[in-house]
């Protein structure tokens, strides 16, 4: 950890990815290689890795060597890595959801990292647990989330599993406080697996330890009437996932969508999907607290560089420029846009040709992949009810009105090809 | 993600982690804040976020602006978060365990940032998926794991599950290949999860799926016979955890602590831990595949810059400084060693007076208290039948004899305060 090495090294991988951004708009956004690409670099093996340790070896503290070194690692990246990379930042991004960076992620990602914060108790780090606690309580009162969900006030304790191990403390903190807050998990699932554990120990507290098969957990992908039905069941642990559309309630006019939050128990967002927060950085809160396991170091830079109108802003942007493109596919007749678009998704498909379903359902999926293997957008699918469905998901930092035009004029070319101009 | 702004904020940030190494041996290891250091702050809030953000909103894109909120933040970062952290790559740092970064992995951690590399199947970035198996293989074979723990080989259906959702490509790679190989998970805690339920599954699908309640899971903390004993019982799936020592089988004469390793249905240790690579990255190999989830890119910067022979000088350095401890320990009359020291960890304590142990734990705390509060090194402690031990843990990247000797000399003067000379 030469002090030297690590800013000259540190200054070439920021000049890297800078210049990635430079062109990132002319890459294929989807890896156009073939499977094994980087299984079958022979020179790509553990052996190159060790003839360089043997030159490194001779003179491991030397700055121009690190210098070589990283030069050669960059070469790597780009020749070998780079094209097996599918672009999540790219402007020509619209499958599955956004999961995107920003600086400010960027920033919070790189001190993190660099200073290797480590914060599974308070003392291990305490800006971290206590960081974690703010910036969670910034990002509930964004999404109006009621009071007992934040941690504002109940701070006095943190420290009392100190020097401890951290399942004393997580005991401390989920039995003693027992009180609202938010905290970071990886991801929607890991945020489902806490809850589910919390709800488990809370209901066989009292029903008894042996009444485990006894435990019923219910899903509903109708989210609203769902709200509706938990609110009147005494007993049971009430968790909404807003993993992707949370983030679209910090604007006022979609607050909304989380009406009835205040019966829930916990509640999840993540912030790494269209919060401009990296991967990964999912904010559960709960009304009765859990654990704190991570680091917020990213989401505070978000929060704090950004702040609540330009975070606004951006989620409207998008929101926006998927309303454009829903009246683009409305305006061909030869589509259908198959679901309300509510935030930033478009559910469409080219209609089936004789109503045939089977025809339509190979129409999309070429179209689909007549699209992607172009490299120049890359959309993803999904089957509802038989049907093949395309998703055209709009959150890239970087996704112009340009950007969405040119999507919707390859979706239109390449429907030409497949079943002719309308 | 302006690219010049990104460049811009980038250098700072770098300036400012470089700036911190040059200066870490003279902060105090162990934070002082006290409890709610940074919740007392009361600029540091939301409220001043928003009025940053009406300014930044002005001329969100101008770089100067951007260079103003870099300023700003970066100062935050001195003024309230650096007080309240925690300094685990501090040559002072003899806590707990080593959770250490390098030049290496901070620039693998920058460059996932940075790319935003998202690897949930193969088609949303194969570099990640090839290079998880690619980097494990070199690890695996750097540790002589067994053949059938490596993926080599294995490679030709990797793409089955492309632009399918991730639950049907897990489904493929544990049901389908059902042949071994390296994945990344985040913790050691996570591996055990996911060898629990693929072990669940495993059994289940042979006695039944109705037969859940019968399963039983064996744990030990004395690996090694249970190593033996677990072979000898048909039916079991067998899991090794080497979290923290795995790092140290890279070298021969360690590596016979890893003997019947083959009798295993898996096995993980923490790259996060004593092998350069920052948190999170814990390896799980597999006789019967699970899934990726993880991103390898900071692990392949470590073992792509470092190689083979610098890890091995590097995991020996710290053992090295370990049995120097030991020594100085055993020289003083006033410890003990209470535990035979096999890698870079002494257990060690004040003897107590007259055989008193209440009189001995209590010595042993203040001892630990004094050195710690201190700020001048960070130890921990633990407790082993009712007796308080104080550990040494060797692992931080900059720790050198001068720091191990200075440590035990200020470990030394408090037991004087204490108990008086030998």
């Amino acid at each position: 950890m030469d002090a030297e090495q690590l800013r000259e090294c540190g200054h070439k991988m920021v000049d890297f990815i800078a210049d990635y951004y430079k062109t990132i708009e002319t890459i294929p956004v989807l890896s156009q290689v073939e499977v094994a690409h980087l299984l079958n670099f022979i020179f790509f093996s553990f052996f190159f890795t060790l003839v360089v340790a043997e030159c490194a070896i001779l003179c491991f503290t030397d700055v121009s060597l690190s210098h070589f070194l990283v030069f050669c690692l960059i070469a790597d990246v780009k020749a070998k890595i780079l094209p097996g990379v599918t672009h999540w930042q790219s402007p020509n991004y619209f499958a599955y959801y956004p999961s995107n960076s920003s600086i400010a992620g960027f920033l919070g990602e790189m001190l993190s990292a660099g200073v290797n914060i480590v914060g599974f108790s308070w003392i291990t780090s305490p800006a971290a647990t206590e960081l974690e606690m703010i910036v969670l309580d910034w990002l509930g009162k964004m999404l109006k989330l009621p009071e007992d969900f934040l941690s504002s006030g109940n701070h006095l304790d943190v420290r009392l599993g100190s020097n401890s191990c951290d399942k004393v403390l997580q005991r401390i903190w989920y039995y003693v406080l027992g009180q609202g807050g938010g905290v970071i998990q990886g991801t929607a699932s890991e945020a489902v697996l806490v809850v589910l554990l919390a709800a488990r120990d809370k209901v066989l507290g009292r029903v008894g330890k042996n009444s485990l098969e006894k435990l019923v957990v219910y899903a509903s992908d109708q989210t609203h009437s769902a709200l509706q039905k938990a609110c009147q069941k005494n007993g049971i642990w009430f968790h909404v996932d807003a993993a992707y559309a949370g983030s679209a309630c910090i604007c006022p006019e979609y607050r909304h969508y989380l009406d009835g939050v205040e019966e829930a128990d916990s509640f999840n967002m993540n912030a790494h999907k269209w919060l401009l927060t990296n991967f990964d950085c999912s904010a559960l809160w709960v009304k009765v607290r859990v654990f704190p396991v991570s680091i917020s170091l990213k989401l505070w830079m978000v929060l704090r560089l950004y702040g609540l109108e330009n975070l606004q802003c951006y989620i409207r942007n998008h929101i926006n420029l998927a309303k454009y493109f829903e009246g683009l596919v409305a305006g061909d007749s030869r589509f259908e846009v198959v679901s309300p678009r509510i935030f930033s998704l478009v559910c469409f498909r080219l209609l089936p040709p004789d109503d045939n379903e089977d025809v339509g359902n190979k129409l999309n999926h070429d179209l689909l992949d007549a699209v992607n293997s172009s490299g120049r957008a890359f959309i993803s699918h999904t089957v509802l009810s038989g049907k093949y469905i395309l998703r055209f998901a709009i959150g890239a930092p970087l996704t112009e009105e340009r950007h969405v035009a040119a999507a919707w004029k390859i979706l239109q070319d390449e429907a030409s090809a497949l079943i002719g101009v309308p």
